[in-house]
């Protein structure tokens, strides 16, 4: 049976002022609970992605991490993850991205990708698109291809969809 | 097919003096890279605990979110994640617990659990078992039963085994 877009949505909650006062927070633990929801979701990605000839989902740290994983199992193809600066133990490639304050650094290990890889980037949310992008910039470093982008929310009104 | 035990093991590489000098860490990622032994992985683990009335699978951030998700798929049970202090976004409750050097706190939602749900603990790496204790303790105060404890490496020369 299928649950209707209102009721997935619905799994999502509002935590206003978090992390800092004005942002508005989508908590997606509510959805993490409800095991038929969760994987409609995943579902409804991996379908999408089915015939894009995946090699691998590349996950950003610690969030992505959940539902990339799911989505790399329905896929049946790597999973790979990419995580905050010093985090990953063998040899890596680094990449700076500018935050609304400062800047940031996300990690791949240098083995990560099989040459010509065709991988899905997956966050759980879109906000900005710095995190996705500069997972996309080490994924070609790497000698993969960018195949496809995934989030579980897309925040419309920040400009994370032009990249 | 079942991989053998030696074809798994193969899959966990051994990073010497990560994350500092002296210490030999085990890098889950090749395995992470292979979807049949990582599904035998997560069904070994899900086959043992099928029978024990599981209602939750609580993962500690972030590596134990990689199987942890996995396993409380193939259980079709609810995913509740264990975090670093100041990440979660909802009301939550804290548990500090000590480190090799100092303290650390993790946090669970006061809502993650129903009130007496049978929940198995996951994390990737059993050492000392402080981060799987203090997870222990905070399901017990929001109302859960710690009906079991998964790990993908059991360090042995370590004490976590008397938790």
């Amino acid at each position: 049976m299928m649950l209707k877009e209102e009721t997935l949505k619905s799994l999502l909650r509002d935590v206003p002022d978090f992390p800092k006062p004005g942002i508005l927070f989508k908590d997606i633990t509510p959805l993490l609970a409800e095991p038929a929801a969760r994987r409609q979701v995943v579902n409804e990605i991996a379908n999408y992605f089915r015939d894009k000839q995946i090699d691998a989902v590349a996950a950003v740290e610690a969030r992505g991490f959940i539902f990339g994983m799911l989505i790399a199992e329905a896929l049946n193809v790597a999973f790979v993850p990419v995580r905050k600066a010093g985090k990953l133990p063998y040899h890596k490639l680094r990449e700076e991205y500018d935050l609304e304050y400062g800047r940031a650094a996300i990690e791949m290990h240098v083995d990560a990708l099989k040459p010509g890889s065709r991988v899905l980037i997956h966050d759980d949310l879109l906000a900005t698109g710095g995190t996705a992008g500069a997972a996309g910039n080490l994924i070609q470093k790497l000698g993969g291809v960018v195949a496809g982008y995934s989030f579980i929310i897309n925040l419309s009104f920040l400009p994370g969809e032009k990249y």
